[in-house]
């Protein structure tokens, strides 16, 4: 009653269960991946209903591709990548997600995309508060 | 001399080798990867030195975001598709392309990605003739 529609948003499971929040930008929450093989940004436009990238309103289309070229630019920025990966391709689960991967080119399984090889390795919980820290500071808007 | 910018466009080698062409957007070159196990479209911005999707010019995000929905749309609706995977990865060829997938449930690797999983079955040259047209009608803009 009276919430703003974001209040309403709620996270896939899955994606709860296998990532660190980081915060909420204008349309999308930033989440960071749990698997240190890889500097991994996951965003989730806060919005009901939506599956496929094209689904994304219009109202908001400016506002997501905004979002994905801040976080590849702070990723990059922070971590030295070679190469950003951005998908968005949710087989698994359907709410949309957009991958916003740091690349290097002696990274677990370079040149291969990330998903589905090998299993996650978990930060451990100081390494993972300080570049959640730093993510924090960098992201913004 | 005097040439418009996209004249100077060059299609990266494999791109050209793998894929046919469907036609050209404001942006992009729109190319159907030869890979009949999924209907399988590659966007490619004409400029040059584009890498990462963040890399795309100001002036040309709303256009990139328009086209890649635009072809997702198309996709979904010429082969009834469960999902539309979007993805700019690129570890393997440098020049910026975003792939628009179609995805079936009972596709050969869902719900896998499809990179790198299995060999590429190319279509026959009178499937893809047929393809081809049906696309160069719907893909417009």
């Amino acid at each position: 009653m009276n919430q703003p529609l974001h209040e309403l948003f709620r996270l896939h499971e899955r994606l709860a269960a296998d990532t660190w929040t980081i915060k909420d930008l204008a349309l999308s929450r930033v989440l960071l991946m749990n698997d240190k093989r890889y500097p991994w940004l996951i965003l989730v436009p806060r919005r009901d209903d939506l599956r496929d990238f094209h689904d994304v309103a219009e109202a908001d289309k400016a506002a997501l591709h905004a979002e994905i070229d801040h976080a590849s630019a702070v990723l990059k920025e922070l971590t030295g990548a070679f190469k950003i990966n951005v998908a968005a391709i949710g087989n698994m689960v359907p709410q949309l997600h957009v991958h916003v991967i740091a690349r290097f080119e002696e990274d677990a399984v370079w040149p291969k995309p990330v998903w589905g090889l090998g299993e996650a390795v978990p930060y451990s919980p100081s390494e993972v508060g300080s570049l959640i820290e730093k993510l924090k500071k960098a992201i913004h808007g």
